[in-house]
């Protein structure tokens, strides 16, 4: 890159956010799970959508590809940039502002840059509740939140990051901005464009600001951890749950054994808190507006007739605040716990919840064919269909060579997934790891119309290149 | 219209689908209100989404625009074909099929000719819970509903009919079928498709069929109609109720007195249920999975609140089914009420839930300003800041001039309600009649990508033509 370009475009943010030095610029280049290595010769950290519309401009007339940013936590490589190094990276981590909290009108106005637990927190203390929750909410960013579509554990009583968000404020690529803020949940004049620019990982516009739901506070939650025999029982007693609690049923989350025996030795534990081993466990939130008498009440009324029924075969209510918490941290851990146990090959999908049976089975034999020996640490939130099907290396394998399996395997598992018309994508988005997938799944009108919107939005195609199309 | 070009549609339905009789043809052109007067040369009732992709083809190489029409129940003038004549009208009514119910997963596939009181009685058959809601249930369909995207009485607790919707079969204005029926909440694979035609009013594609969420019924519900001083008042009493009430609360609709009294009226009551005069009333549903008990002891403990706090003057808790349903007719009463009472301009509009006693209060004065005299009736949902802000003629007042205000009173009161970043269509859309609104109120940079996009699906500019943009 030019150096007379690197100075047009320090001009705009000022010099001490204009970065060239590489070593400053490193740790916006590594990523979680170490797949993506992308270059950039320019970091740029603007503090106002003003200014990110000054940069698109800029970028617009000299063609210069930009790449948004938000907390680097994403894991299919759509906040870096590629390794051809002349892409510009663009941090959004100054534009942290809550610009309003409006408790009567049930909305807050968050900046893309604000990290998920900040907005948690402050929402919190106003008396209200902001649901999103996800395990790096201590460093994801509501930007990128919005621009991955964000699910997470609350998704089953409260919807996605689409489902929450009321308007948008976008930099466009050519650098206009599209005052998108809507503070209405009812708005029918013309196309819908936020649901454009949410889930499109960066690559029609830039997304600085956006209206969100925020809730009433539940006055108490009741927790169980349950032990069932196999994922038809979790499935019955999923329907069972919301059966008698409907919105109550703030999470349900399924566990194989393995990936709970993995938590627990991660988390350091000699036993299990249950007294016989179980195939699978369900993680169960029931929340309440009114207090702990309903709360619990609900919560034995659900596990009661799921014991008589023999849906489930025990189960373990918390009895504080700590062992609440703690049941959580196991669900939380086995991401961190299935890395110790070597390489894994993930997958992030969701199929019809009728079907989650069936794909477990039908997955198991895929996977004992393409990797003999490889453990599966299957978990997710059951309650949404969305699973995340992960595939340890055998014990004892060569990492490398396992690892070499990543495409057959998800190829191979992801058409099982759309056997069902389930999705190979259920929340981690598409970036640069699941191009391919996209090009091999997606119908053929579905593409040709993305492409044209892309074409419609980004004619220079400047705005994050190489992800998602 | 050629008559070569008649017999190559003729062919595609079949003759008896394909009509040309003006009688015949009359039905589909009145509507509701009697604004619009459209007429065409040839109805066509296709049966299959492969029919309509027939039909769309030879459209798009004749560059015949196509009107698609659902019940025809549109407030807006979507569904009516312009005067020209020039325009093929295609009713959805034959693509009846209600084509699942899956009760695991939760969801049902319905074509888009499905009347909505239809859906709603199959899936109560089948155990479960359709919640959209509307006046026009007895009529509407499907595809119109996620056209206009639908919102009613339900959506302070389940969401309009985008929240309802989990995917999409759209026959594309070139023809193509684009399959996006998908069956998982959770799907981040690309750019989100269904959005851009719900609510696009059938000027992008054509809406055939539909992936529909469904809930568990409720087990009991209470309803109360409230009598109160002030919408500042019923502010109140709502963030009490969804305080206490939550996802309980179901239902939230405001009414003035005027629209009270003309509802009173015309059901033939002789004397309100109160026994005295309010300046506003609520009607307020609290659902409950648990029973009678739950619903009525939530009720109970929100109404007891409100009425410590001196924020609610009297309610009467619906002691009866009947009496249930009797609150409920009276609060949908009240357009057909106002017919009675002679011409008045409609608004529907949406502003933030706390500029709602502001507005109301700016508004009238609006009314007394373009139009001395004249009777404001304002009711709607409440719980979602939608307001119908009707305003009837003053008594006696001669109704053609009065509706000569139409467009003045609009704009003015349309200005109103931008000016607190609300919706001057909350739900009814932009069809024909709020073209004009949509250039004056809509930003330049939302007006320019839309017909960017209404470019790159309908390049020859035949689907649905002169409606929205």
């Amino acid at each position: 890159m030019e150096q007379e370009l690197i100075e047009r475009f320090r001009e705009i943010v000022g010099a001490k956010y204009a970065i060239t030095d590489q070593t400053l610029i490193t740790p916006y280049l590594l990523e979680e799970r170490g797949i993506f290595h992308g270059r950039t010769p320019l970091l740029l950290r603007p503090s106002s959508p003003q200014e990110i519309s000054l940069i698109m401009q800029l970028a617009s007339q000299t063609r210069t590809p930009i790449v948004p940013q938000g907390g680097n936590t994403g894991l299919v490589g759509g906040q870096q940039p590629d390794e051809r190094g002349e892409s510009v990276l663009l941090s959004m981590e100054r534009l942290n502002k809550i610009r309003a909290i409006n408790l009567e009108g049930s909305f807050v106005v968050v900046e893309a840059g604000v990290i998920l637990q900040d907005l948690q927190k402050k929402v919190d203390e106003s008396g209200r509740f902001f649901p999103l929750s996800l395990a790096s909410e201590g460093s994801c960013q509501i930007g990128g939140n919005l621009s991955s579509n964000a699910g997470g554990t609350a998704v089953l009583a409260y919807g996605n990051m689409r489902d929450l968000c009321l308007g948008l404020e976008v930099v466009l690529p050519d650098g206009r901005l599209l005052d998108d803020l809507r503070f209405v949940k009812k708005d029918n004049s013309g196309y819908d464009l936020k649901n454009l620019f949410i889930g499109a990982e960066g690559t029609l516009g830039i997304i600085t600001a956006a209206v969100l739901k925020i809730f009433p506070k539940m006055k108490a939650k009741a927790i169980a951890l349950v032990g069932l025999h196999s994922p038809e029982n979790a499935l019955e007693f999923l329907s069972l749950a919301q059966e008698y609690g409907g919105g109550m049923v703030t999470g349900f989350e399924l566990m194989g054994n393995l990936s709970f025996q993995m938590a627990l030795d991660y988390k350091m534990c000699e036993k299990s808190p249950f007294e016989q081993k179980h195939e699978w466990y369900v993680l169960m939130n029931i929340s309440s507006l009114q207090g702990n008498d309903e709360a619990f009440s609900v919560l034995s009324i659900i596990l009661e007739k799921a014991l008589k029924r023999a849906v489930i075969e025990d189960a373990i209510v918390a009895q504080s605040l700590k062992q609440q918490h703690f049941f959580w941290q196991l669900r939380e851990a086995i991401s961190s716990a299935q890395k110790l146990a070597g390489g894994s090959i993930k997958h992030d999908i969701a199929v019809p919840l009728a079907s989650i049976p069936d794909f477990i089975a039908k997955a198991a034999l895929i996977v004992e064919d393409v990797a003999p020996g490889a453990r599966v640490v299957c978990f997710g939130h059951m309650g949404d269909g969305n699973l995340h099907y992960n595939v340890t290396q055998p014990i004892g394998a060569d990492t490398t060579a396992f690892l070499q399996l990543w495409s057959k395997m998800n190829h191979r598992i992801h058409r099982l997934v759309m056997d069902y018309q389930g999705a190979f994508s259920a929340e981690h988005g598409i970036g640069q790891l699941k191009r391919e997938e996209l090009r091999s799944f997606k119908s053929p009108v579905a593409l040709d119309i993305m492409r044209g919107i892309k074409k419609t939005l980004d004619p220079l195609g400047i705005m994050n290149p190489g992800k998602v199309l």
